[in-house]
């Protein structure tokens, strides 16, 4: 085994949430210095070891801390089975409460929403019951043409509204000003799709249509596509066409099976993406992306 | 945290034994290229999960490949009914049986034999029963005085007998000519201690007397032995006078708290123990060392 387990932090303005939490990444997250404190919640695609295993020793050193606020971990039904009697066994006296908060993998459904984020389940097929991840920023106020409105005499009060889309009527006369001439249009909400593990599965296209950016495992090279479709996984080939068709902007491959051992020998799996969607990165324990 | 939690391997001629199996170990093994195929018996000191969470990792690694031989795991009673679960549910199709072995951790007593070897159990005092383990090479054969036994005419056939200290009696006369004039004392056994997560406690010295390397855990300085006894730890000082009392060759001090950052930081561990026992060092991940 060359990588570690798979896990991701997605930061989204300050909030840090965990995507699948394979054995280790209490030690990754305090190596990298990443603020553990501030995971509000886990996401666990599927129950197999390698996207889990590390839940016992991350709860444990959390509840260590002065940390109060309560975890969610939201998984497959069968995780709070398993894991309860685990973490009542090694974390007897976790300064928080762990919640549990089941998925049901088998629908595209909102599991978490907030003010400006909304994360969705992506059904996925693997040999086991599993889904992916969509995070999506909610539409972001429009901006402000600050001019314009300064001209117009708009008291400040109204601003709020205004981002928002309303128009303006002028209360001594009566005309009404359309919003679009007092604003311009938003900053793009942002969209990260997480997709592991999966077969080649067209019918996460419309899901994660025009994401920003796409994380989709790849498991295999495309002359072992016979194997991976045996075991439930994706060639490098396959994760850039599901890129291509979705139309992101960005596509990062990962969860390389372990017959890759070198950097040198993990490059045929980019080159054979890049053939069919140029914009790929690899995936390893340190990458950092912006979205 | 900045060093993985607990593992050793011990290669005793070519058979591997796991002291301690914390969570990461199976990529630990695979990245130091040990041929972990070769492990054969997991020992336990203790079910805190610095000590024991890679198990399923470790255990679910091993099984994918050719292996069959069992896998047996001395531990406290207890890790049966959490561990047998978790590799049901995330190793089910393993291609060896794994064994638990109970360890009775508040007697010193034999958990491990072979012709060559004995591993024993060192009853230790932390917050949990807990016990380290003693490995013995047994006494091995004397040396042949080769030129001797030629000069005498001794039949190879008797060579045997006489390395394990048999007198060799010449058939033709029946003059007995001791051992000692047809051997030489054979090369000291080899003896190894491992003591950790453990109170400072005397009642160790008489079991690991001589031993010719020590690991003691040491997870503080001396200046927090209350903070240490309180948590059921030792300080490095103290692993230094367990050293001393009982006359061993070599210290290795390890289980540093995850309050000491760096190198820098670890030093005066060093240098507090080495003011006592001046043959000790730290432990890391890559040590290794010939005993």
């Amino acid at each position: 085994m060359r990588h570690s387990p798979s896990a991701q932090i997605i930061d989204f303005r300050g909030n840090l949430f965990l995507v699948d939490c394979g054995e280790g990444v209490q030690v990754g997250l305090c190596r990298s210095k990443i603020p553990v404190g501030k995971i509000g919640h886990i996401l666990i695609s599927h129950l197999h070891g390698d996207h889990c295993l590390g839940l016992v020793g991350l709860i444990s050193s959390l509840g260590l801390g002065q940390r109060t606020g309560d975890i969610v971990i939201h998984a497959h039904p069968d995780a709070e089975r398993i894991f309860r009697p685990l973490f009542d066994f090694f974390c007897p006296n976790l300064s928080m409460n762990v919640v549990f908060e089941p998925i049901d993998t088998t629908r595209h459904t909102v599991i978490y929403e907030d003010h400006a984020l909304k994360i969705s389940s992506i059904p996925l097929h693997h040999r086991m019951p599993c889904c992916g991840f969509l995070f999506e920023e909610k539409p972001r106020d429009r901006h402000l043409l600050i001019d314009r409105c300064e001209e117009l005499g708009i008291p400040f009060a109204y601003f709020q509204g205004i981002k928002k889309g309303s128009d303006w009527t002028d209360p001594e006369n009566g005309k009404v000003v359309p919003n679009e001439l007092l604003t311009s249009d938003p900053t793009p909400s942002k969209k990260y799709a997480y997709c592991s593990d999966t077969l080649y599965a067209e019918s996460i296209v419309p899901l994660i249509q025009g994401a920003d950016l796409l994380y989709h495992e790849a498991t295999y090279e495309h002359k072992d596509a016979a194997k991976a479709r045996d075991r439930g996984h994706s060639t490098a080939l396959q994760a850039a066409t599901i890129a291509k068709m979705a139309g992101v902007k960005k596509l990062v491959i990962g969860h390389f099976s372990a017959q890759y051992l070198t950097d040198e020998q993990e490059k045929p799996l980019l080159e054979e993406a890049k053939s069919v969607f140029p914009n790929t990165v690899l995936a390893n324990e340190r990458l950092v992306l912006e979205v």
